[in-house]
């Protein structure tokens, strides 16, 4: 019964890629924070960081794994607020306000994270699969809908559209553009239509 | 003045360039309820047809062009029924009944045509676009929402909330499996799922 312990990675060695992963995504922040995303490559990364080129990519796979796990990183803080956080985002509010403050807390960290996301997204999903890793977000979705009093509906499908709504028209912003041209008018907008559209489709 | 005439195409290439296209769609169309989409390729329809691989090469680029010229020549019969077909797709019904039809009859109209749709979008869309050639489903329900009475609201959003609940719990649907395993059920649950959406979102 030894013998899975025996084969396990020694803790000192998990302990070392551990902090060679947080001193890459710290790097990979700064590098993104200064130049933006184009500057943010395997090449580069490697040399700032002062780790090996092989080092890199065993981490990564490839330059979108990067913008993959900066985005990782980020949300699980974002995730952290949304299940233990105060409300309305976090338990304690009306499942209707949750609703409305984890959409617009969702855009906004999206937006707020966007060199991340849109390279992110560019770079891995092939087909309209509505959004980056979206499993959780569907799930809390449909977690708050059921506490909702909406009459008949079916809630696998609702769910479904509001996850939609809620993320494709972020995405195609942030596909469209690089610019950060009226990032904050345009996150406005959508927080406000997300809410609307929560309203109108709760109202009793 | 008459230099533009001249240097058009004669029209008896055109005739034959246009009789090429529709023998290679009737083609491909056979083939596809034959063998199914796998059996379509770029070799395997110039051979059926007759015509030679350069032909089809110059007329759909690649394997995915076969698809999306499929879907586009179907479309045209569905989007004439939708600007000019009998009510409620098509004009002379309230606008709350011609959106709950419109998408009705979008979804229905895909997932008869899920090989070509299915193929076209795997091979073609790098970004979660939210569907298919969509400029026309857009336009089509802003124009509808415009003409109902929703009380204060950001139509833009709106209609690319709306836009995305409609095509992208299909488009899932299409890219997560090619069997045509409940097919129906599935269309008929997102149909539901669209007309209670519409009815929620526009009640006064």
């Amino acid at each position: 019964m030894t013998e899975p312990l025996v084969w396990q990675a020694p803790q000192p060695e998990r302990a070392d890629a551990a902090r060679n992963r947080q001193h890459l995504l710290a790097t990979a922040r700064e590098m993104l924070a200064e130049a933006g995303p184009e500057r943010l490559t395997m090449d580069a990364l490697a040399e700032r960081s002062g780790l090996g080129k092989g080092t890199v990519f065993r981490r990564f796979g490839t330059r979108t794994g990067i913008f993959v796990a900066l985005l990782d990183d980020a949300e699980r803080d974002f995730q952290e607020q949304m299940l233990g956080g105060p409300p309305p985002l976090g338990p304690g509010a009306p499942p209707i306000d949750r609703l409305a403050a984890y959409g617009e807390a969702r855009m906004r960290f999206l937006m707020d994270n966007r060199d991340a996301a849109r390279a992110a997204l560019l770079g891995r999903l092939p087909v309209p699969a509505g959004g980056l890793p979206a499993s959780l977000s569907h799930t809390h979705i449909r977690m708050l809908l059921g506490l909702i009093d909406l009459g008949p509906a079916d809630l696998t499908v609702l769910t479904a559209q509001l996850t939609a709504a809620l993320d494709v028209p972020l995405l195609r912003y942030l596909s469209a553009t690089d610019a950060d041209h009226a990032a904050d008018q345009v996150t406005d907008a959508l927080a406000n239509g997300w809410r609307d559209l929560v309203r109108r489709v709760c109202r009793p």
